[in-house]
């Protein structure tokens, strides 16, 4: 579970709590009497209910009308009830931003879009690192002042090397979420372990179809007519982890792999974009190999 | 509020419950705790906080394990938190199946897709009665053999007569529902308001572009690169109410306004079909001039 | 090459000419000189040069003003035209409708489609059989009234003998196309090559994903975003021929498979009713293991 | 009709010739012969007969296997034949790069994105200018080194003043195209004359709906379901111009006014970066108050 910053400082305060567990009669009931005693105010709710897998899942942002909130007795509370119902949770201060980690290699179109978005404000997150295996050069028109960027390179032989020195960074920074911002190196078993839930990628296909590599050029060859790209979070499995994203452009019989490529490019930054967002707002839980997402 | 059938004579009997007031803490809790207390379990929860207009909307569909819900006890149990926070709300078993009368012109492409959906289970619901200002032998290819049919002509002299026979119609047959699928006629400000919140028409722009008459014409004139359709609750201001659902579909400029009605008709038949859907399973909610659709 | 029909009872004769050759300069001077020189003209022209396989392909709708058209003498010049640059080609009157065969099994909102919109006109056909491994009562809400229906059920002893059946049924029925409206058998190699390049399938996924049985199952449990179907052709491979048309829709984590499936009717609809039209207009020209679709 | 370049110094050299005239038979006879006989080869070519208003469109790309083409003679023989039927025609030489002039407020989202599509080569052109009614420390962020930046502030008092700065720096630069990338300043009829053709606006709504100010908020009132922008062409009736491209997203009853404002930033990025595209290939051209857009 997350730290809980005071907030004392705002006038407004929201939470961001989310919840797991297996499915029973009296969830929703507890979760909403202790937040209302405690002093709070529900101003969203989403749950899902899995009958297949008897899971339930919610997130709810609460907020304290008159600063009558008790928070750390809404923290007992909550912690009660997730005792009392095996619950896995979290419980954060929304302005406590997350810190996020860009990882890229030579094709800059998503970190580029993704400065550009935590610039003006529509993803609220701390930059914590840029990492490419690309020397810094690479990126001369992308403003990069205000952002620790390293250059980790990589070869087949440096390769643990280099994912040590990431997995270092990751630590030292607190890192909350890696992002693999069309990074383009396979990343260990080992540390996708490491980064298990909390690494998301971005994938330039529909997936299932066309996995590995050149995957514009697998969907030409095969003639399709929509193309699409997919956000999931790096597993072992390649491009095999769960899907928090996709989405789709329609091409045609004239259509080259550039076109395609091109094409890509725009489906993949907002593809990125959405599922970072909200996973930066606690709107995306795991369930198994898929996930629960709770949009806007 | 809606009647409560026993449904005893059913193994798994769901209730739908919606409801909206004003918001204040408290809401969430209230509802949660009766409906546990009371034998019940929530399936699926949404709910709505309009910071705009500060009102508080949900939809939630309960069940009843092992049939220990204590229906009688439940009803009275949310009755008095609905005299407490000032609610608007409904229960309603959904296997009591709401009824609806279609109402259609010359084009019946509206009609032939709801009574398929309808004869495949796709929509829960009982035809009251399908009614039309042509006779049964324009629709000589549809099934009508199980749906009870009526022919009501209407001239611009006999449209008050013609309304309220229609209206006559609906009280008979206990119409919960009225959907013009593409009945071309518009309704007396009169017959509007009789069927405020529970009349939906389909028309054939993506408004509120192209109001009125032959929007497809208006749509091609103007070269817009997209067409639309609406659903919407019919008002008394032509073409004004609070919208549903909208698709669209892209056309080019060798469309004509032809290919544009083609293409129309499949955008329309969706879009009618989807907001129907909703609302049978409550899941549409009007909001001053607006909608709130909790989709599945 | 198609026989080519007087149409002298009309008033304006149009004629779609398709034609695909290796890709030299001078075949749309020679073609377009050829046209014009015997009283034709051309109301609409798409060409597509594919660089990769070197091959050109062309459909051309060619009218004549004021009756001017002579067209064995047209004929006779596209031969020799087609001669001497090695073309595969074919030249129809637009008002000679194509002869298609229906392919059904037990789900029939394919079927019902497609026959509702033959007979709003908007596939110009002739309905030359419908065929089905199910008997006609199957479909007693759907008129079938002016339509050949033939019920050859088969079994996996039947197999080669049913098939025999379609494929006489074909010959003595002079049919053009088929159609498999999920018709939830595979063809045999054998009969699938009878043919090829006029037999399209709907499949009820986003091909190359989710091939075989099941699809919409597979994508639940895949926990894709997004699901879809695809009009191909039919070739011996299963689920490989040449696409001609996809489309797609979102679906959430709280869609069931069910909710897959009815979600998936609608674009199952949709994409093969357009590959048909687009079929029966002359715009669907193979291109090897992909197809040229020149869309309206 | 643009000026020719001789192209001499490239390998692979290819024309891009459009053309409009009053409709006849033998057009593209009388084109495709042209080309053929000094040595063209048709590399794309699109057409479209506009029966409602008897005009004819097309364009042409071709190229000149073994360096056969004759080009003075070409142009000779094009011209002769526009003549003949009295065409608007133009042809260019594709390496030629127009000259863009890029215009611009606070709002920086089309600017910044117009910018990286270009130095990545998506935007084939020429940055003639970036005007500004703000300093250029309002785009502190944005790599403007390399590009020639005014900053042209405006009053309701100064504003034929500025608009002249602006026209005299559209012919100082030889500007081809100007883009009003969120320029939140209405062109005065004058200036919309004299860029008649030529002068590209993002518009942020799904035009006809919600013209003039502040788009999101009419639509967010409206309670529509979908949003769009909508990319056209200047003229002096305020976004009322011949429509080249739309795009749109789903919202629903959540989306607040900033909620739209942000998801429509996606759309009026990708919409405007494709009409820029398409006008800088040559594929736009103006039929009356529409367009014709041969996509590709």
């Amino acid at each position: 579970m997350r730290r809980i910053s005071d907030g004392a400082r705002r006038s407004v305060i929201q939470y961001i709590y989310t919840l797991t567990c297996e499915n029973r009669p009296g969830i929703v009931a507890a979760v909403s009497t202790c937040i209302f005693e405690h002093g709070g105010n529900v101003r969203e709710s989403q749950q899902f209910d899995d009958t297949e897998s008897g899971r339930f899942f919610a997130r709810i942002v609460l907020d304290h009308p008159k600063n009558r909130l008790d928070l750390p007795k809404l923290h007992a509370g909550l912690a009660a009830i997730a005792g009392r119902f095996g619950m896995t949770w979290t419980l954060r201060d929304r302005a406590q931003l997350l810190r996020v980690m860009l990882m890229v290699s030579k094709f800059d179109h998503c970190l580029a879009d993704i400065l550009y978005r935590w610039r003006i404000g529509e993803l609220p997150m701390e930059i914590a690192a840029v990492v490419s295996n690309h020397p810094r050069e690479t990126y001369q028109h992308i403003d990069l002042r205000d952002v620790p960027f390293h250059y980790l390179p990589v070869t087949k032989e440096t390769k643990a090397e280099q994912e040590a020195a990431v997995w270092a960074l990751v630590q030292q920074t607190n890192t909350d979420v890696v992002v693999l911002a069309r990074y383009m190196q396979v990343l260990s078993d080992d540390l996708a372990a490491k980064l298990d839930g909390r690494c998301i990628n971005i994938h330039h296909s529909f997936l299932p179809g066309f996995k590995g590599a050149k995957p514009y050029h697998q969907a030409h060859r095969r003639g399709v007519k929509i193309i699409g790209a997919t956000a999931h979070y790096v597993t072992a499995a390649l491009d095999e982890g769960p899907i928090i994203e996709q989405d789709v452009e329609r091409i045609s019989h004239v259509s080259s792999p550039d076109d395609l490529i091109r094409q890509g490019r725009d489906i993949e930054r907002r593809v990125l974009s959405r599922a970072l967002r909200w996973q930066l707002d606690g709107r995306v839980l795991i369930n198994g190999t898929r996930t629960v997402v709770f949009r806007d």
